[in-house]
């Protein structure tokens, strides 16, 4: 990283920052150009500079949530394990994580007016935890001799499945508690890929 | 039905049908036992003698518009086919009904302060809905020799799965146009019920 990247990537660390402060004071729809300039002690003009648009500060506070939830699953995953297993473990502690964290789930994945914006410089994180989910399922057809297209449309059933349980769960749209939804996605991932299940 | 019982419907019909005009002129936060009252011609004390709380008022009418959905399910799905066929043309039917209605997903699934009445009397289209599919589940247990445990399994999958797929699109967490969207279900279901293929 040049000395002008590391400049940038700091500044914008000061704007993200800034954010994060009024989402936890006033929560996300408090939030304006003209107060995360404010707060970070710049003048507005430079969110556009370093972030194009506000969308593109709101998805590097997105994504800087989200290197919480990848902080959380690299220290889950760092076990050596068969790609299937491994697959259950990672979903599960996704899952676990955002259950835990109700809040940066909402501010994530619950939130209507958010136009993400798709610059891997901006979203380093998001890119990262879907680089693992997908070359987990390339593992998958690798190790267990799953033909790759059968392990696309599993990565595709499972996070489905997974979004939907979450958002039901959100929504109290089932009444599972927190040990129970967690309970069914094991289950239900040890169905969809038996290999996933724990060694006797 | 008494004739009570049906002074009973026919009065709740009205704070429904109050209900509702008031969340198509003005959104459902608008939404309060004095406004209802008002547009209803009543007491709001009345309200809560016919649904006991703002709650039960608000189930009704989520119910309300849940009729609508299982007129369009029964509608299409008065085809006699096998159980596995059937699940799957339901399941696009009640996701195309959804995508084409943005509105009433958000109003019954993206509400997050909506405490759903579990009565009966008041919800009495979810429960049918709900009835429906449990049953054709039990169906493609006696008719395709799956397991009843596997069923049981199937139907939480593919219902997550669904909600998950109608979510994402909502918050635009996925970038399928609903043709996209519908196909994968498709695709998916064939996957988990091979049996859900359509004959050559």
């Amino acid at each position: 990283m040049s000395e002008k990247e590391k400049r940038i990537k700091k500044r914008r660390e000061y704007f993200i920052r800034a954010a994060k402060e009024i989402i936890d004071y006033y929560g996300v729809k408090a939030l304006s150009v003209r107060k995360v300039a404010e707060q970070a002690g710049y003048a507005p003009a430079t969110i556009y500079n370093y972030f194009g648009s506000m969308d593109g500060l709101l998805s590097a506070v997105m994504d800087s949530y989200a290197a919480e939830a990848m902080e959380w699953l690299r220290e889950k995953s760092s076990l050596d394990l068969p790609a299937a297993r491994k697959i259950k473990v990672l979903y599960i502690e996704f899952a676990r994580f955002f259950l835990e964290k109700p809040d940066l789930f909402k501010i994530i994945f619950m939130n209507e007016n958010l136009v993400v914006i798709d610059d891997a410089d901006i979203i380093p994180n998001f890119k990262e935890m879907y680089r693992l989910r997908i070359e987990l399922f390339q593992r998958l057809s690798l190790e267990h001799g799953y033909e790759s297209e059968t392990a696309v449309k599993l990565e595709r059933i499972i996070t489905s499945m997974l979004f939907g349980m979450l958002y039901s769960y959100y929504y109290s749209t089932s009444n599972n508690t927190k040990e129970e939804l967690l309970d069914e996605l094991r289950l239900n991932i040890e169905y969809l890929i038996p290999e996933a299940r724990d060694s006797e």
